[in-house]
């Protein structure tokens, strides 16, 4: 056993210490990037809809991030994204998008969302670099 | 955007459609092979100090582990792996060192404990290998 090995948490442990945003609050957040994206209004029940949840559960976790200031409620229950939220979304949607093509790329498939979803929680900026630079690597050899 | 992200389901959707061991069985159950490789005895209280939980929650999880027949509880509260267990177990530890292995490479690291012990509850079986072989193929390279 290797002794970067030795010192071992459970999959709650390390979680229980992860600064910052939930992995729901990533997926919302995201989410509501690429809503944005596509210029139309956002509104709580299409958000909803997109994330396959229900409105009070879209409506509970668009409060968080309003409180910690990724978003704002407008007139008629509208969502915009600040400043903040709006660098954030586009990290994740980034982040996202790295390790789906990696994953595709790796597994020679066109659909690997269902891992991606899982893992890009837990992916940290260095090694979500680092990936896109290995894929345009191995892309260019193909 | 392409097809295959029109469909998302937050991370709480996912997990709650996998089947089989949780995080935290798979944690204990990896833990449990590392134990049994090194020859010695487990017991529920070294068991759960390997893993930086309480005894009581380690017992709580053994229970669930045997109820599964991955394990048996021998005389004096000692533990062993059934054949089940031992081929899972197995199969987990590879899993993580071939996960770590990779990202490890890609990071030019030598500990990526962290991230590895995160994502490797999210990675099915045909991603480990084609990162077993990837990995391979880049250090052969270098």
């Amino acid at each position: 056993m290797k002794n970067n090995e030795s010192e071992f948490f459970t999959m709650k442990g390390y979680v229980e210490h992860t600064c910052g945003l939930t992995a729901s609050m990533e997926d919302y957040l995201e989410m509501i990037f690429r809503m944005s994206q596509s210029g139309g209004i956002i509104r709580i029940n299409e958000l909803a809809s997109s994330l396959h949840v229900r409105p009070p559960s879209a409506y509970k976790m668009a409060y968080l991030l309003k409180n910690d200031g990724f978003i704002q409620f407008q007139k008629y229950g509208y969502i915009t994204l600040t400043d903040k939220g709006k660098s954030t979304g586009e990290y994740l949607l980034y982040r996202h998008r790295t390790i789906h093509s990696f994953l595709c790329l790796l597994n020679n498939s066109d659909d690997e969302l269902e891992q991606t979803e899982k893992i890009e929680h837990y992916i940290d900026a260095r090694t979500v670099h680092n990936l896109a630079v290995l894929t345009e690597k191995l892309i260019m050899k193909e």
